[in-house]
């Protein structure tokens, strides 16, 4: 907004000076009429001057050529989770912004579970000097489930309150009590309540909710949603005047959504792209909000729809006007894509600067110091009776928690042996033991049924939401192998199968991301899910790997296995342990 | 956003308690999705709390049949003065409302230029409690030529910067000084940076701009337009990101906008509609923004598009998120439209009140004290040879005004008598007295060509954009009957011929404004401007009553008569007499 800055763009803009860049011989992908037109751009400091017909100005310090190229305003991530890359946000960065994503909106929904506000506030320290754009929000879940599970902190809406107050929090993040939200519980209306006071737009998770739930969603003042499960859902969220964003995360529902969005015949200005959650593995090889845009084009979606729903629409949403358009006086956050099909980009600028080119990021993101994320592993060493369940008499009846993702309560009876439940056929063992040093440690084990057979265990820290140590497995033995492998690497995840570990991904920042570069974390986590691929026979499209991280996800309905027992959120009940009664003394 | 008020919407919407208001049995004009699809809507207190199915709730202390009709949100004017209709704010909401008009965005530019701060600080008095939502802007031309005329007040950056601070002011108004944009000048591009740093728009006044001016224009931060002159026109400034304000007060345009738009394929979510400029008449007898929206569909606008571009496109314009919608948790502003052809209404409600029915307004607005607003004739009477135009010798060569709206210099010859020019055949005479007390107010007078034989004279303190007292006429006799007979009224027009007034209006508040009804002003004003049509030819488009208004207007290009002389603003000439040499003495 500086003055001496804008009379100097101005006056490029009218002739009298010359550019500090020309971009010349493009195509302009125009997000306000639709059109694909010749157009040079002209810029001064960080803004866009001029946008001019081709060849009439060459008055610049710099040119680019976009000859034969496509230039776009850089791509808007309306919603994701830095941390589910489990990398640092510079090194997402450096793997985003090459690709032509320039501003993202992160939640850093897993930081603030286990670290709490310092954990938010080193988000907000780590994208201060970042060109990657990114707008903070207040995590509005932590825990997920109060009551039925313990985090590394709980923010209320006090809390919530004074982080709202700081200039890099843009709104509060997705509310996933949704429950708490329809039926007007204190805590999460109030929480609901302070984004408004604030200003600042309240964002949803609004999963499967339809009909007069969805009404009382939105009605409570929370305007957005990611959780899409079909076309229908699309249409019903719309018309509920929600901002959308379209997920990349669930790539089978994609070709739903565009051939929903084809036959209303127009790109409603309420829905903008997202890409929540990326592994790091897929960001690697396909990249962040690129690739939904990659992929919705390949599914049929106009190429020209799909930018203005990762561009203008996006800016709208965040209500920044000086963003999301290559257009005179709006900030030069650019890409020239070499075509609209693979959308490879030539050139990424964020604010005038050249930051990409074809070869990667010029001058590479450096991280600020992670030593806030450090020591989150608050739990000693586990031995292999922690992952049993105790059992007085012969045989017992116990609760189970049955199938992957959609739970619900099942019963089993099972033998005892020397103390101890013996897994009945069927069913896989599940521990949670809290990390965070605000309760005991000791595991708390349940029965999973569905899972299928388990040769061996699968230990992580990465698990939704409360990211305490989570274990898998079809013996205790190494149960507890996997568990000490994550517990001695500060948080990470761990394969093990006949006493030793089989695979080891440390992820010793808050027990959710590594220092180490990108392939690095990519090909180890790749390595590690090979390896459990080894333990287990995934059948999709429930039991898959990803399925492992969100087990312990307690606001979700159903059972659910967390640090303090079974829970289940509609009831609010929560068993310590699974055993229901002696059948047999 | 009170709390108690959001719990108990959400519990309506969920089905626990009953509805406020119910409308039931219409179809809804879904301007998100573009679909015409039956729905019902729940409101409690101010909120939507809730579209539903028809007839699946019947639970309501009210219902409203809207049966056979269409809801729609309420109509959002995004550019006009509430002055140029000729009475108060109160009659204004009341002509309006009951059509469907909801929210206003008034740039009192009038007011300011003749009352100053206080006039502003008037309006801002006068919409606190009217149910008319007003939003409103800072004049940024007070006067519009500085140095070359004098309004009532002269406000720079820094008495903007204060007004910025007030609640009610959502951005600066029109800035019509282009060329002070592009070149900038001082005095303007602080009023601009005034705007920016206060986070709040700057809106634009773009006629005929194009090219590396128009860049020059928003890139200096300028963000919307309604100056528009052609399709060619709107698809420019559509391309350079501007928000477009599509003004009905030029009907004969409209036509090809409508092509122009229906011609791209879908309405781009950065058109917006607005009035500017209505006239009493007009008003009383056409509308306000529902008249746009009319004659746009007449025109073959799609009718959803041009209810989307007068609600959803506007309320994101203004940042507004609960406006423009009929969905939960917005603001229950909703217009039931017999038809969408006529655009009759049948209801209107703002914040949940019904407050019009077919009958007109429920409670009619009434106005605050109007007292501020009285006393800006700042000027005795005025005799007949102060509407001459004084000379040395016989003969002399005098500079004239060619040609009414696109003004040019131009020049004669004249004979003197008595001391003073004899008009030259083809020249009509323009008299300007600065009337706001701030200088002297002997009229200055020139000389027009292209405006016809006057057999009278027509004299208004409507004059743009200063308000200066201004007389046309043919003789001086009648110039100051006119004159005197509009000072005598505190204000106002008057039309005199054979040395007797033919017809008055009387407009005492500001010299703008009358605190008569809407209907009386109106036939005033009609008689007014047949009085004047019997004292002049009209020769359309361009000599027509209205150019009248606009003659002093001296932020155009070319030359105009102002209280301080003829004015040029590109060269910055100011002549006080046209009187250029004496040819014989």
């Amino acid at each position: 907004m500086d003055a001496v800055l804008r009379n100097r763009a101005v006056a490029a803009a009218r002739g009298a000076e010359p550019f500090d860049v020309l971009i010349s011989g493009g195509t302009l992908v125009d997000v306000v009429t639709g059109e694909l037109r010749p157009a040079d751009v002209g810029i001064v400091g960080p803004l866009i001057a001029s946008v001019h017909e081709p060849g009439t100005r060459a008055d610049a310090l710099d040119v680019i050529d976009a000859t034969g190229a496509f230039i776009s305003p850089g791509l808007i991530d309306t919603h994701m989770h830095v941390e589910s890359s489990m990398v640092t946000p510079a090194t997402y960065a450096n793997a985003v912004l090459p690709r032509g994503v320039t501003t993202v909106v992160w939640d850093p929904h897993e930081f603030g579970n286990v670290s709490g506000v310092a954990g938010v506030r080193w988000a907000a320290d780590a994208i201060a000097g970042s060109p990657l754009r990114t707008v903070l929000l207040a995590p509005s879940s932590v825990p997920s489930a109060p009551g039925l599970e313990l985090a590394g902190a709980d923010f209320d809406a006090n809390v919530l309150a004074d982080m709202l107050l700081w200039p890099e929090i843009g709104g509060i993040a997705e509310m996933m009590n949704m429950r708490g939200v329809i039926d007007g519980e204190a805590r999460i209306s109030a929480i609901v309540q302070a984004g408004l006071a604030a200003g600042k737009p309240v964002n949803g998770h609004a999963r499967s909710l339809a009909g007069a739930d969805l009404q009382a969603f939105v009605t409570a003042g929370v305007s957005s949603d990611h959780e899409l499960v079909s076309g229908e859902d699309l249409i019903e969220k719309l018309r509920a005047g929600l901002s959308i964003e379209l997920r990349g995360s669930h790539d089978h529902l994609l070709p739903e959504f565009v051939k929903t969005i084809n036959a209303l015949g127009h790109l409603p200005q309420t829905i903008t792209l997202c890409t929540d959650d990326v592994f790091p593995d897929d960001l690697a090889r396909a990249g962040g909000l690129d690739d939904v845009v990659r992929r919705l084009v390949g599914y049929g979606l106009p190429a020209e729809w799909a930018l203005r729903a990762a561009t203008l629409n996006g800016a709208v949403r965040l209500g920044r006007h000086d963003l999301g358009l290559v257009a005179p006086g709006r900030r030069a956050d650019i890409v020239v894509f070499e075509d609209l099909v693979a959308f490879r980009a030539r050139t990424v600028m964020v604010d005038g600067r050249r930051i990409a080119g074809a070869g990667g990021m010029i001058e590479p993101v450096v991280d600020i110091d992670v030593a806030p994320l450090h020591g989150t592993m608050k739990i000693a060493a586990l031995s292999e009776n922690d992952f049993r369940v105790a059992a007085d008499g012969k045989k017992v009846r116990v609760a189970t928690i049955d199938r992957p993702r959609f739970t619900q309560w099942g019963e089993a009876v099972a033998e005892v042996e020397s103390g101890f439940v013996v897994p009945p056929d069927g069913t896989t063992l599940i521990a949670v033991a809290h990390r965070h040093g605000r309760a005991d440690s000791r595991p708390r084990v349940g029965l999973l049924s569905g899972w299928g057979t388990w040769r061996g265990a699968f230990a992580t820290t990465v698990s939704h939401d409360s990211h305490n140590l989570t274990v898998f497995g079809g013996n205790a033995a190494d149960m507890a192998v996997a568990a000490n492998a994550v517990i001695a690497a500060g948080g990470g995840m761990a394969a093990a199968s006949g006493g030793k570990v089989d695979a080891l991904l440390p992820l010793p920042l808050a027990g959710l991301v590594s220092e180490e570069p990108l392939d690095v974390v990519a090909s180890g986590f790749a390595e590690l899910r090979d390896a459990v691929g080894r333990i287990v026979d995934w059948q999709p499209p429930y039991l898959v790997f990803k399925a492992c991280f969100g087990a312990t996800l307690a606001c979700n309905a159903g059972p659910h296995q967390t640090d303090r027992g079974i829970a289940d959120v509609a009831t609010g009940k929560l068993l310590e342990s699974p055993v229901l009664d002696v059948l047999e003394t």
